[in-house]
């Protein structure tokens, strides 16, 4: 299957179908990657917060080991938690993800929030997650590093070699605009929450005009949610049982996810799913198999409702906060 | 009928209930200040993008000439527009529209959008709205101002005394923490659309806990936006004519738009409806007349559809973009 990239504002081609790596467990995740890339996924999105990057790092180097593919033909994403956006904190951080990886670069890190929290050694718990104390929900301390102060640490990355670009993630269109007013180095892709729950139309307008390319995450809308019992996403219509998404994905002999993946892919916005099966991988890796109508886009982009599953700012649901 | 105030975090008191004058035709607008004043009216929101700023004063020059109110009873509220974030310009221009107003200071000036625009002269087309060249509707050009730079540029407008209170309008979460980390003087008061159908219970209490009052804009939800044809709010349901906003106003022997400035005001969010008559001035001033029951304030929430008219970004309808 032809691995389709995508061409970065900095030249840099990036997959345009990845594999995200969100909640997959520790026992699971270096079979996953392993299983994965033998598939033919080249792109791995990470985290901190995610808790896996050891193990998911046994994965790739199990891969490469075996002759299966090249460092240099992966490209491995990773995000700058929130607890470390002050200057002093962003390049161990970076170096400590690195080695957990067993990796010498990210070919891409993100700045996971526009949200600085107070710092937690990672001697003292790691990933730190949200809350100051790792436990009560109302305990969320902040840090004064501006967003300005985080960012020029993370250009700091590109010039020493320990990331190939950076980007950033669940920003919106005021905050990428301060953003661009003073970065050195433009971010090279947003990473936010897009399904057709949640189009974002003038947010993703408004990225394409500036050059900054749109990775999509929970594609498949609130269905990663319901397992974190997130109450408006179990309340919400499942999109793999939607008429809409049904009858489009019958017309073409698709499934409903690989409907949803094209809907973001032939707009151009890449996306990272996850799958357990490997019918289902190589499913979701097809991004090209076929075409939406343009009628068809429209009829889902029609399913918008501005339902945003992953806010930080949704104090009231606790649920959603603890630590995933 | 008393005057209901709020205090702000530098001590300052606002009235809970004012004026908006967005949208008041000019030859309308002197008028219709000086009949608010007389109802009881003190605070006059208005802005250099509403255009009427010159005889919304004169309104205001009247009442105090006529004896009917001193200058130091008012609470005069102006913004700052798009084009004029850059260090350099943010003096001269308050300058400018205070003397359009005829006062010497304004008790509370706002950053009408986390958005810089390019600089338009006001000899050469005031006020600039959104469009570099004023027409069309694609030509919207940046500035390279950040908001840290125009926020300070405010500041120095509380130092030298052209202002006793800055705000922001437009932001949020992130944003707003960003800016909390260098102002050295933090935003007095938040201004952002809201109603029931965009109720933001995040943002309200984030800036309630960081001791920023909230005041609602567009209280009355998609009714200030039909006349624009904003196509969005023409087809979403009057909340005049809802039948829970109804069935509580008949419970309490109240009107429609006082239940909807209510359900504001009585969570602590000032409010600025206007209205061009008598009775309904004074109704919508009689902000603490009754009490919702605790479980009316969660029955109008419960009409929460995450729905805004006010979104710059919407820029698939260049309707909403004409100037105003």
């Amino acid at each position: 299957m032809p691995n389709h990239t995508l061409t970065l504002n900095n030249g840099t081609k990036m997959p345009l179908v990845g594999h995200g790596l969100w909640k997959i467990p520790n026992d699971r995740i270096a079979d996953q990657v392993y299983n994965a890339i033998k598939a033919g996924y080249r792109l791995f999105d990470g985290a901190c917060d995610y808790g896996n990057e050891v193990e998911a790092g046994q994965g790739i180097a199990r891969a490469i080991k075996e002759g299966i593919v090249k460092r240099e033909e992966l490209f491995i994403v990773s995000k700058l938690w929130n607890t470390f956006h002050e200057r002093e904190h962003v390049e161990p951080i970076c170096r400590k993800q690195l080695k957990d990886w067993g990796l010498e670069y990210f070919d891409l890190f993100i700045m996971h929030f526009p949200i600085a929290l107070r710092y937690v050694d990672p001697a003292v718990r790691y990933p730190p997650a949200w809350f100051y104390d790792g436990v009560t929900p109302t305990d969320i301390q902040l840090s004064n590093a501006t967003i300005r102060e985080t960012w020029e640490a993370m250009e700091h990355l590109v010039d020493i070699g320990l990331v190939r670009s950076i980007g950033i993630s669940n920003f919106n269109c005021s905050s990428i605009l301060d953003l661009l007013r003073y970065a050195r180095i433009r971010p090279a892709t947003l990473q936010v929450e897009h399904h057709p729950y949640l189009v974002q139309k003038p947010l993703m307008e408004f990225a394409k005009k500036e050059g900054i390319t749109v990775t999509a995450y929970s594609s498949f809308g609130p269905t990663g949610y319901v397992e974190m019992d997130l109450e408006h996403a179990v309340k919400t219509p499942h999109l793999f049982e939607h008429p809409v998404i049904n009858e489009i994905a019958r017309a073409h002999g698709k499934s409903p996810p690989q409907i949803l993946l094209r809907w973001s892919t032939q707009q151009g916005i890449a996306v990272v799913p996850k799958s357990d099966t490997l019918p289902m991988l190589l499913e979701n890796l097809d991004a090209k198999g076929f075409d939406l109508t343009e009628e068809e886009i429209k009829e889902i982009d029609g399913l918008d409702q501005n339902l945003r599953f992953n806010d930080p700012w949704i104090v009231r649901t606790p649920a959603f906060l603890v630590p995933y």
